[in-house]
């Protein structure tokens, strides 16, 4: 039974101010992968952690695929260990594309969606705002790895606090 | 004038559910700290960058007189370099002292109060939603250094998706 009942508490955010704030950090993470020296993106690690650009993998894997199952009707698959081709500039065409697919996909998004239980990639379970923050946390994570990666090479990261 | 008019459009999230996902990324931190050894929790460093004790007074000097500021009707001042004593226990009794203490001052918190704007510190401009969410995002991007510093010392860090 559908139930038309309204709330009337006011938004603590709104749907798309939490499109923004993801592509605001996803701007941040592609300054990070350009801040990379070539070799670095794939090879540098610390303390036996994955290079940086399987972490990327990590991120492609979950956002995109995440989202379009949050707003389809059919399960995907989480594949971090897609083919690829090893360069940089691969990498950050991949990122473009999901940027344009994630504003496309987030316009099927309905506001009452966001309450809602899903379970993501076969697995994971949770309210789609809780997917969605995790996708957001998740990146906000790694990303912060590959800033003492950098820094660990010499390298200045991008200023964390500008998301343009 | 006070607006009576009522927003009929769903909670993408409800205050409480973001006092919880804070809460639970505080106790995450929580056990970052508690995984340091006591030296390398003051001394540890890669490439140039700050302690994980430096990065903790950081998030401790946002947090409670961040949320203060929102729920108050004074300034506070960012002080991240206040008196301290050098050992781990301190550093958890004041990480628990503000953990109580944001959970009171968010009960002073008014729903509509998350898309006004303010500012913080006498310098930081945005809704208050947007603030708390660089609370947060902010203690993300610092703890997962910590998590580079701790494998760097072969230290297994805590489970990321275990907020509990």
């Amino acid at each position: 039974m559908e139930t038309t009942a309204k709330q009337t508490k006011p938004q603590v955010v709104s749907p798309a101010e939490l499109l923004e704030h993801w592509q605001g950090h996803r701007r941040v993470t592609r300054r990070t992968i350009e801040a990379f020296p070539e070799d670095a993106f794939f090879n540098h690690s610390i303390g036996g952690m994955r290079p940086f650009y399987k972490m990327v993998m990590e991120l492609l894997a979950i956002a995109e695929p995440g989202l379009r199952e949050i707003t389809g009707d059919k399960p995907e698959s989480f594949d971090e260990e897609f083919k690829h081709e090893k360069n940089k500039e691969y990498f950050l065409k991949l990122w473009d594309d999901a940027t344009e697919a994630i504003n496309t996909l987030w316009e099927k998004l309905k506001p009452e969606q966001f309450q809602e239980n899903i379970t993501l990639f076969g697995q994971y379970e949770g309210t789609v705002y809780s997917q969605i923050s995790y996708f957001i946390d998740n990146e906000i994570h790694h990303r912060a790895q590959g800033y003492v990666y950098l820094r660990s090479l010499g390298i200045e990261p991008p200023l964390f606090y500008m998301r343009d």
